[in-house]
């Protein structure tokens, strides 16, 4: 039989370890003499991130939460408690499925899932069922563009190379860059009061397959689709984490709002882009309303 | 790796604030210059809509609902009560899936939500269980004709363009239409007795792609449907929503009959239109009965 | 956005009420003058059907049902009780999902759901659970032959158009077909042991979509599709109910045997007609085999 | 509307009942003149046949099950006790979906299905839950060879028309179809230690649909398809049971191995056959390993 | 109707055992002649292998756990108890549908299976819930290349057939072959902080179906598909285990990685390979850390 993903067939005296081996000592010389880090459970490019949906268990309620279950509750989500991660947002949402959802981002998975940890141990997790819930890391999309990327983007566009106004242009851009890519791996939550999340695949069906696909028509294409996004500058703000490998889903998409209806406009639009028309498979939607976890408890008639 | 929908890659001195990047200040100036209205959870075109279905738990009801249950049922499902959204109603509904079902629609999504947090507080909460629900705005679809495509449309359909009959016609159109739009928006549930609920997606497999048609295609498509229905008119009333970027379906349709048997009838016939035929894809449905909830704790044999 | 199903469009002074509108009072003038049946449950043509799946909570039960208990069953399931419905059927099932399944068809939906609600009303319902329904309405198809489309298919099958051995066919047909729609609306349920039911749908994928044929091919296979049936004659009888529109699926099945063999062998023989082969898409098969209440808790051990 | 599988259109006066209509009294003639058997629950060729998996209800399990629930046990699945079906046999099984499976053959369905109602009753049932069950029917294959098949097939594989060698395999073959028939209608359980089970149907999806080829060429599929199975003689002893019409896939997979190790290679090796490869769709697949009710008591912890 | 894979049709003189015939004694000739092996539920080839995830049944913790629970989860999971199964290791899992996991190796199912029955046994197995689980078997690929194919490969791949490089890499290979053979039959598993487990498929879809590729296309995508790989010696290391018969998907992914960010990092590049790309079908993903089961009781603050 077969073995789909085999490490076999790795010729060549620069290969001594074998991914399926036994590893080497932490820090020994990685395939190409480069010395590898120690291992480690934080990533040295991108933070962990999860999102948390859930549910009260109002089937075992026969009265409000206790007094002592609605504190641990407020502590668990608490985004400046003592052992809170660097990122913490709670939200109530809408629909049958969930009641609230965290958000949560720091370089340690550890400390990512101890908010949930927290939401479920003894006693409040009698009460709450997590619903659903997704895994991902943040980083910078191979679709970014670089410096020289961008200049060659602007001419392409019809601006001529070597003038003033491309070189301010660059070099806005060359400010601009290190801002953005900060914030795409550890963005600042905004306070608007609607989000949605949703996991996404891009297809590999026969006949829209993405992986197929050359780098450069993957690249026009998201080039275009981030495009339709500029319509939305100021309604809408998003994160796009990584699941590959880690979740169900490649990636998770989050979307804050200024208004929910920006949410509903800028899935629709974009949903005639190419990239998702004919790539995009999606998983489940929530939205949710930004809520501290005393808002929760009022909005859910527990408090 | 890659991020599905990027912000990046936005050029020109016209997009100071980055999607993902932290929101300025409420108010200030958006993308075109144009201020941004203050951040809100109430849309500006449209009400919150949402669909509820629930079960009794008959494994936890060993006895009638106590009066307390009862009591706090009727409060929930009142649709005059002090704190009740704009729309409410209710319907007992058929099959083992959920003994009853609320439709319920406002301005503000948390209010919506309260009719649903108030069937789940304790003590009611423990005998009920929510199997499904969908969420969604109300909107004016970009299908709906302008007076200028009515006139369009009358012409092409064999009338005499500049005619006494054409004019006649498109000035009615024009006082129905705010009327319309009206329905559309903040629509007035009928009276009838029987309604059915489902949700649909435009599909997108590769040789039936909703979203790489152009628009006039799919304006067409949508005319012609829109056709079909007509032949209902007085024994069908319809609601769309949209459920894009807030639940798992795109859309969610009500369909409220002056007979259970035209709902069948209508569905059925609408099926073999082109927009559905080839590019619907549905999910579950609901069919429901209307009811108070005196009436449906009677149905369900618990009062 | 868009609505998939608007109610726009609609041009023309025959259409004064919108079927997105506000109904006018009952009986008014219709779309086309005709005046409109008053509001109601009960269909024109046409009975309500459910079918209903059931399993015993036995992690619920320590020892047999009480006395109660199974006086509530029996009752519930009294073909004829005082207010039972036009048609009950129940069986035992075999397999995990389900240890018993009723029938049940009624001109009122209330009637046939109540049957449903006795099951799981206090006490007995903490015992019961539902695994599975399907609800529908009976009908005549449109592919039922009228006399003329009969005459016409036996000259197209070889007989001599205006012979005397026609016309006594068509006679006999004549004097058949109100008999037979009696049936199709109304069945009287055989007394045969073995029973299996199923949901159906037609297929829209591409390349296979029975919704986008013209009415003269679907017509044509479906006649074929009967043809299969006939040397089943005596051994299974069959009633085709419609959940378009108020259910998951767009057909219901429900085939009783003279013997489970039979039921095995006409659905293996339907499956290679092209109605079934290329557009035939189905959903769960439940098999059961006729009992009374009293036969069920004694299959069940509950007794 | 239509009916999918309508009984209309049965011209002729050989067909005097309607499969749709009330079956006629027992016994009369049918439709090709032949008298009708008795309704029976009985087959006439083939025995009913019930795969069911457990998990023991580790929630509800303080301590060891009691002594009267172990004896339940072992009566349940004792293949030798009074009420025993004609064919018991019971496996644990590896993986969380189930803790131990039985698999049940008998004439009657009741007989078969008592097993299990056996294990649910009263006290045992409290700590069991059905996990998955498949139900079905052993028959002779319409692609098992008859004698003049399998002569033809032994000339088209080379060997000479008429010759003492062809004129002894024949004859071999003619003794062996009815031992080998018999095994496949009432087959005996090897004692061997491994099984697997799963369900499959062939696919009938757009460029792959099994039910629209000639039966010569999936005669001949499966004749390619019997011949990978000979390299596993002695190793591998298989059952195909049929689901067509009583539930929810067309045939059921039995396969008893000498070694687990067999089962993997075997369903590896058949993968690559047309009839799988192109055809195949395979349900859920359990593991189980031969063990008597007190084995799996003891394998489960909970004697 | 019709058996998918009959074991029918078998001609010929040395095929005495029908496959679907009860079986002869233990150690009797086979098809070949060969004597055939003791039933056995030993691999002769291979080990078992079970990935087992759990969550805390939290609903049913009103406190920690006790310490008697806490003696027999510690006791089920360590790696070195007596009757411990050859390999162990425990990882506590991110996201709501595990808090942890186990993953197993031993020549004997039932000492794989036993680690499960351990923590599910009384009274620890009233708060502990299996989510998910995968069983497989370890196995040599048949994309291995022998000495023989890696020598080729070396020549196609440019290197001078018999020069002392080829001879000396040839060698080596020859050298290392059994040391990796024997880490895809019986791995050590590493120490390294991150993993993560998914099943797998190949696609049978039209257009894209593995299984009907002629082996030396499937073993070219394979090499290609062994060569991402090599990329990431010393960051990640893998197992490839069969779930072909015996589980719901054809292989087990296990990746153990020196950071989780390189198994994101693998998986996304691994998926533009053709044989991910275009027939890759997968399963649900689990990531787990390291942790002993004291760890998971004190990341779970259930201790």
């Amino acid at each position: 039989m077969s073995s789909p993903e085999p490490s076999s067939g790795r010729p060549g005296p620069t290969s001594p370890a074998s991914p399926a081996g036994r590893p080497g000592p932490a820090g020994r010389p990685g395939h190409r003499g480069a010395p590898l880090p120690e291992p480690s459970v934080i990533p040295e490019n991108g933070w962990h991130c999860a999102h948390y949906f859930y549910r009260f268990r109002r089937e075992a309620l026969s009265a409000r939460l206790s007094a002592e279950c609605q504190s641990q509750f407020k502590a668990a989500l608490h985004p400046a408690a003592e052992l809170a991660p660097e990122r913490l947002a709670s939200y109530w949402t809408s629909g049958h499925r969930a009641d609230f959802g965290v958000m949560i981002m720091d370089p340690d998975p550890a400390k990512v899932d101890a908010v949930h940890q927290r939401i479920l141990a003894p006693p409040l997790g009698q009460f709450v069922e997590a619903s659903w819930s997704f895994v991902s890391m943040s980083e910078v999309s191979e679709y970014v563009p670089s410096i020289e990327e961008y200049e060659k983007r602007l001419i392409a566009g019809g601006e001529v190379a070597g003038s003033p106004e491309v070189a301010a242009k660059v070099a806005a851009y060359e400010r601009r860059l290190p801002i953005m890519n900060e914030q795409r791996i550890r963005p600042e939550f905004p306070e608007w009061p609607a989000a949605c999340f949703y996991p996404m695949n891009k297809s590999r069906v026969v006949g829209a397959n993405w992986f197929t696909e050359p780098f450069s028509r993957r690249n026009k294409m998201m080039a275009e689709h981030a495009q339709s996004g500029m319509a939305f500058a100021g309604k809408v703000s998003q994160l796009i984490s990584v699941g590959v490998g880690i979740d169900d889903w490649e990636w998770m998409v989050t979307l804050w709002g200024r208004n929910p209806e920006y949410l509903k406009e800028i899935v629709y639009k974009m949903r005639f882009d190419e990239a998702s028309a004919k790539y995009g498979e999606f998983g489940p939607f929530y939205v949710g309303y930004r809520a501290s976890a005393e808002e929760i408890l009022e909005h859910c008639q527990l408090k």
